[in-house]
C-alpha cells in the first residue's frame, strides 16, 4: 500500500470516531487507519470490539481481514507508524491540549471537537478552555480553518489545523450562506433555527438523558438560548446574537438532523429566484442537494449519507421563507465532513471514500 | 343509572373517538355512551374489537362487563335513546352536514372535526364546505362556541353546539393568549409556532405517509405555509396572516404536540415578568400548568394526561422569549378537552372523569 | 382521612416505584404514601421531581395539591408516621438488610425485588446473599408468601411479608400454570419461555445497553441460560432445570412483556379444551384476559393496565401449544400487582385502585 | 460500459426492489439497471420519486448523473434493451405468470417472491398458484435452483431460473444446515424457531397493520403454525411439519431479522465441538460470519449488511442448545443474497458490489 495516506484516529471508540473510521477503512487513498487509545486503563481497549463491525468475521479468529491496528497513543508511536494526518475525535479539551504539540512536530490535524473553531473570544468563553501555552493557542487559534468544505474550499487545501464544523452548525450555515451572500436577508428582524437532532448527537455517554426510557416517546428544545453552536454560527455568518436564535430538540430516532429555519427577505422574492440563489452558490458541490419548490428534505433521505439537503417553502407574500436542512450528524455533521476536508487537503475529489 | 347524562358518540373508531369513549365510559355523571357506527356496512362494525381494552374480558364472553351499547344511527335511535348530548368525531364534511339536523332536533352537540370552529369565510374556505341549507349554516358558524375551556368558560355553558379546537390550535393558542392579552407582543415583527406532533395526529387511517417505515427514523414538516389549523389560531387570538407562521412537522412517536413558540416582546420584560403573565391568566384552570423559568415542558410529562403544560426562557436580552406548550393531542387536544367542555355544559367540575 | 391505610415506599424514584407511588396516591382506601429517602446524599432527594407528574402544578408552588411527604429513611420515622405497609422497591441486597428488622417491628412487608421470592437455596445461590443472620433469614424465606394472587390468594391475606414475583416469571407462570395443573403437559419433552421486554424493566441506571442508541432499532436476547427469574418460575410451576428454558429478549419499546411459550401436551387435545382449561383455572380472576382460539395478545393491548392477557394456538396434530402472555411490566409484572396483594392482604376487591 | 452485464428489475418500487436497484447501480461490472414498470396507469409511475435517493441531485435538474432508466414492461423493451438476467420483485402471483416466458425467451431470472422456491406441491398449495401451463411450470418447479449461496453454490452458477429465498428462511436454514448435516439434532423432539422481523419485511402498503400507532411500543406474533415461509425451511433442512415449529412476531424496528432457534443435540457437546460445527460448514464464506460462544448477533450488528450472523448458547447439559441468527431482511434476506446469487452465475467473487 505505498504511497496511500497514512491517518491515526484518537477518540475511535465514540460514534463520530468508529463512523470515520469506517469511513477511512475503505478510503481509495488511505492507509490503514492506525487507531490510537489513550491508556492501557482507559475503557478504549474495547475499540476492536466496537468496531468489529469492520471485520470479516466476527469472532476474530479466521483470516483476520479488516483488523485495524490498535496502538497506545503517543507522540513516537505516531512518527513510528509514519503517520501524516492525524483526526482527534476526542473531547474538546483534550483537543485543545493535544493540537499545539501536532502541529509542532509537522503533523496535519483534522480536530472533530469544538477545540478550535471559534475565531472570536467572546464565542470561545462558553468552552472555558484553558491553554498551558495561550501565545501558541492564540496563533493556532488564528490560523484554524473552519473546515466547511462547501464555503472554504480555497483556504482548507494549505490548512495545518482543520477545525471540523459542529453538526448543528453545518446544518445551518449551509441553509443560510447562500442568502446572506445574496443580500436578500433582513437580519434585523431576526433568523430563527429551529433545529431537531437525534440522539447519537448527544454522545456515546450513558445518562440519565440518553436513556431509552427518557427519549422513547419524548421530544424536548434544550439549550434553549444557550447551545456552544451558536458562537460557530454567528462567526460564519457574521451575525450577531441579536439577529440569530438557535433552538435545538432532542428527537428519538439514532441519527440525522433537520433545521427549520425562518427568515425575513428585505424584499418580495419569487421562488424562481431563491431557488436561483442556492443553485448559484452551490454549483458543482456534490454534497449539496437542493430540492425544488414543491418538495422539503426530510431526514430519511440524507441519513446514511454525505448529503446536505435544502429545500425553501416560500410565504404568499413573497417575503417570509422558511429553508429546511436535513443532514446525517454523524456524516455530514461530522466525520464524512472530516473526510471530505481530507480529500480538499490532498487534492483528491470532495466525493471520494463517502458515496 | 337514572339521572345520569346521556351521551352517544359517532366516530368511536378513529383515534379521538375511541379515547372519548374511554372518559365517558368511566365519567361519573355519565350513563354508558352509546357508540353509533354509520351503516351496516361500514367497517366501523369492529367497534366493539377497537374497544376491546374497555371490557373486562377480552374474549367477549364472561359477564360482558364494560360492553357498550352498538346502534346504527339514525335520528330516532337517538331519540329512542333519549341522548342528550351528541358527540361527532366525525369528517368535518360529515359533522357539516348532521349537525344543523342534530341542532334542529333539540340535540346539544360537541363537534371534535374542523366544521364549526371557524367565523370567518376566508378561513373556512379551506375546508371547501358545500352546505345544503347555506342560511342555517350561516346561523351556526355565528353562533357555535370555540371549545377552548380555559379562554370561553363564559359561553361554553349555554352553548347548543360546542366545536372542539383542534390539537395543534390548543397547543398555540393557549400558549400566546395571556402574552396578547398583556399586550407585551410587537406582534408586526411576527409570532412563529414551530409544532411538531406525534402521528395519531394524522389519523388511524393507513397511509404511506403513516406506514411505520415511512415514520420511523425520520421527521419531517408538512403543511408549510397552509395548515388548516392556521385559520382558527388566527381567529382566536386576532391576528393577521402575516403576523403568524405556523409549521407543523411529524414526530416519529404515537402522540403528544409540542409547540416552540418565537415572539418578540414590545418592550424588555423580565422572567418573573412573564411568569406573572401566565399565572395570572390562568389561575385556577386545573388544566393548565406552568413551568418555572428554569424548566421547560417535554412531551413525555402530558402525555396520557389532559394537560396543557406551558413554559418559557427569555433571551438576555430581555426582549426575545421562546414559550414550550406540550400536550396530548388525543386528550387536552381532542377527546380530553371534549369531556372538559362537556363538564362546563352541564355544570360540572371542569376535572371531572380526567383524572 | 381516619381509617385509611398509612403506607410507604423506599425506592420510589425507580420505574417500578414512581408507578406504586402513583397508584397508591389514588387509592380510596391508602392514605398519602409516604415516600422514604435513603440519605440526605443520595440522589433521591429529587423524588419530587421525579414524580412531579402527581402534582396539580409542575411549578410546585400553588396551593401543594398533590404533594407527598418525602421523609429520610429511618424505623422511628416509620413508627412516628404509623406506617402499617411498607413497600420495598430497592435493589435485593438492600431488602434482604431491612426485611429482617422491618418484620421484627411488627411491619407488614411487600418486597418487590428478587430477595425473598425463592424456597429452594440452590435457587437463591445466583443472588449471592450475606444474611447478617442467618437463621432470621431463613425463617423469612420459609414464611415469606411468593404474591401471585391468582394463585396464592389463600397464602396472601394471612402474610406478613409478600415477595412481589418478577415480571418475566408473572407472564410465564400466569401461561403454564392452568396447563401444569389440569396435568396436560408433556414436562419432559421440554417446555421454552421465549420472552421479550421492553427497557423499563432494564432499571433506571443510564448503562451502555440501555442506551438509546444501543437499543433503538435494535433487538437481541441476553442471560440466555442464565436469567435470575429461571429460578421462581422452576419453583412455583415445579419443574427441575432440564423440563425448562427461558431466554429473556430485549425490545426497543419503554414497557411491556410478550413471552412466546411452546409446550408438548401429552395427548391430542383440541382447542375447546385448552380454552376450557384456562377458562376454569381463572374463573372470576378479574386481572388475567383469557383471549378466543383465534386471536393472540399483542403488548399494546395490555400496556398501562393490570391485566394479564393470555391467548395461545394449537398445532394441527392437536399436540402442540403456543401461549402467548401478554403483561405490562411495570404494572402486572410489578407496581400493580403489588397494590393487587396489598388489596388482598387487607380484604379489599382485587380491583381496588387498578382501573 | 461495454462488457457489463445489462440487467432490468421489475418491481423497483417496493422495498427490496428499490435495495436491489442501489445495489446494482454501483455494481462494478453491471451496467446502469433498467426499471421495468408495468403499465403507464400504475403508482409504478413514481419510480424516479421513490429512487431519488440514488441520484446526485435531488431536485432532478443539474447533471442527471445517477438518473436510470425507467421503461414500460414488455418483452421486446428488454430484447432492444439486451437484457442478460431479469430481477423480479413483484408478488408471487405475477412471478409464476412471467417466468415461463423469460425463460423461454432465453432470459436467465433471478426471481424474488415465493413463486419458485417450493418441490413440493404441499408446500406450494399455500400460494394457490393458478398456472397457464401446468407442464411447463412443472418443469420449471423442478429446475429453479433455490438461490442459497453458502449451501448451493454448486447449483447456482448453472441456474437459468435462481429462487431467492425468503428472509425469515434464509436466516432459520443457515442456522440449521450445519447442525442438520453434521448429525448431531434430535429431530423428533422438535425444532423451534422463535424469529422476530422489522415492518419493511411485511411490505410496503399501508396496512392498518403497518400504521406506524399499531406497530410503535407493540410487539405481536403473527401466522402462528402458518408462515408461508415454513415449506422452504421444512424443504430445504428435509424436516417434515411435525418435527419443526416457526413462530414469527412483529418488531417495531424499520428493518432486521432475529430468530432464536431451539434444538435438541442428539448426544452431549461441548462449545468447541458446537463451534466447529458452524466452522467447518461455512469455511470460506464470506457472508457468514460466526460468533464465539461467549458473544450472541444482535440485529444492529448485521443490519445494511449482507452478512448472516450466527451465535449459540449450549445449556449446562451440552444438550440443548439455543442458535441466534441475525440478518437484514432487505439484504442478506432479499436484495443482497440476489446479488449475491448473480455473482455465482456469472463466476465473480460472491463479495463483488456488496461491501
Amino acid at each position: 500500500m505505498a504511497g496511500k495516506l497514512k491517518t491515526a484516529v484518537l477518540g475511535a471508540t465514540g460514534y463520530s470516531g468508529m463512523e470515520l473510521v469506517r469511513l477511512l477503512a475503505r478510503h481509495p487513498h488511505v492507509d490503514k487507519p492506525v487507531l490510537l487509545k489513550r491508556s492501557a486503563e482507559s475503557n478504549e481497549t474495547n475499540i476492536p470490539t466496537a468496531l468489529q463491525g469492520l471485520s470479516a468475521n466476527g469472532n476474530g479468529n479466521a483470516n483476520g481481514k479488516g483488523r485495524l491496528p490498535v496502538v497506545p497513543f503517543s507522540w513516537s508511536a505516531l512518527q513510528q507508524a509514519g503517520i501524516d494526518l492525524l483526526f482527534l475525535a476526542t473531547p474538546h479539551a483534550l483537543s485543545r491540549e493535544l493540537v499545539p504539540e501536532a502541529i509542532a512536530r509537522g503533523l496535519r490535524v483534522i480536530d472533530l471537537s469544538g477545540a478550535w473553531r471559534l475565531k472570536q473570544a467572546e464565542h470561545r468563553a462558553v468552552y472555558n478552555f484553558s491553554d498551558a501555552d495561550a501565545s501558541t493557542a492564540a496563533k493556532l487559534d488564528a490560523s484554524a480553518v473552519y473546515g466547511l468544505p462547501e464555503l472554504n474550499s480555497d483556504k482548507i487545501p494549505g490548512a495545518a489545523l482543520v477545525a471540523n464544523p459542529g453538526c448543528y452548525a453545518t446544518s445551518v450555515i449551509l441553509a443560510l450562506a447562500p442568502l446572506l451572500s445574496a443580500g436578500v436577508v433582513d437580519r434585523d428582524r431576526g433568523i430563527i433555527s429551529d433545529s431537531k437532532s437525534g440522539v447519537s448527537g448527544a454522545g456515546k455517554e450513558p445518562t440519565s438523558r440518553t436513556h431509552f426510557v427518557s427519549v422513547a416517546d419524548n421530544f424536548s428544545a434544550y439549550s434553549v438560548f444557550g447551545h456552544r453552536h451558536t458562537g460557530e454560527i454567528l462567526e460564519q455568518l457574521r451575525l450577531n446574537s441579536t439577529q440569530f436564535i438557535f433552538t435545538p430538540h432532542l428527537l428519538p430516532i439514532p441519527r440525522g438532523i433537520l433545521s427549520t429555519i425562518y427568515v425575513h427577505l428585505n424584499r418580495e422574492m419569487k421562488a424562481e429566484e431563491i431557488q436561483s440563489c442556492f443553485g448559484d452558490c452551490y454549483h458543482g458541490k456534490h454534497w449539496i442537494r437542493i430540492f425544488p419548490a414543491s418538495k422539503l428534505p426530510e431526514i430519511q433521505f440524507s441519513v446514511h449519507t454525505n448529503y446536505c439537503d435544502l429545500g425553501f417553502s416560500l410565504a404568499k407574500d413573497g417575503k417570509r421563507l422558511i429553508v429546511v436542512s436535513c443532514l446525517d450528524n454523524l456524516l455530514k455533521g461530522a466525520a464524512g465532513q472530516a473526510v471530505q476536508n481530507m480529500n480538499l487537503m490532498h487534492g483528491w475529489s470532495e466525493e471520494e471514500g463517502l458515496e
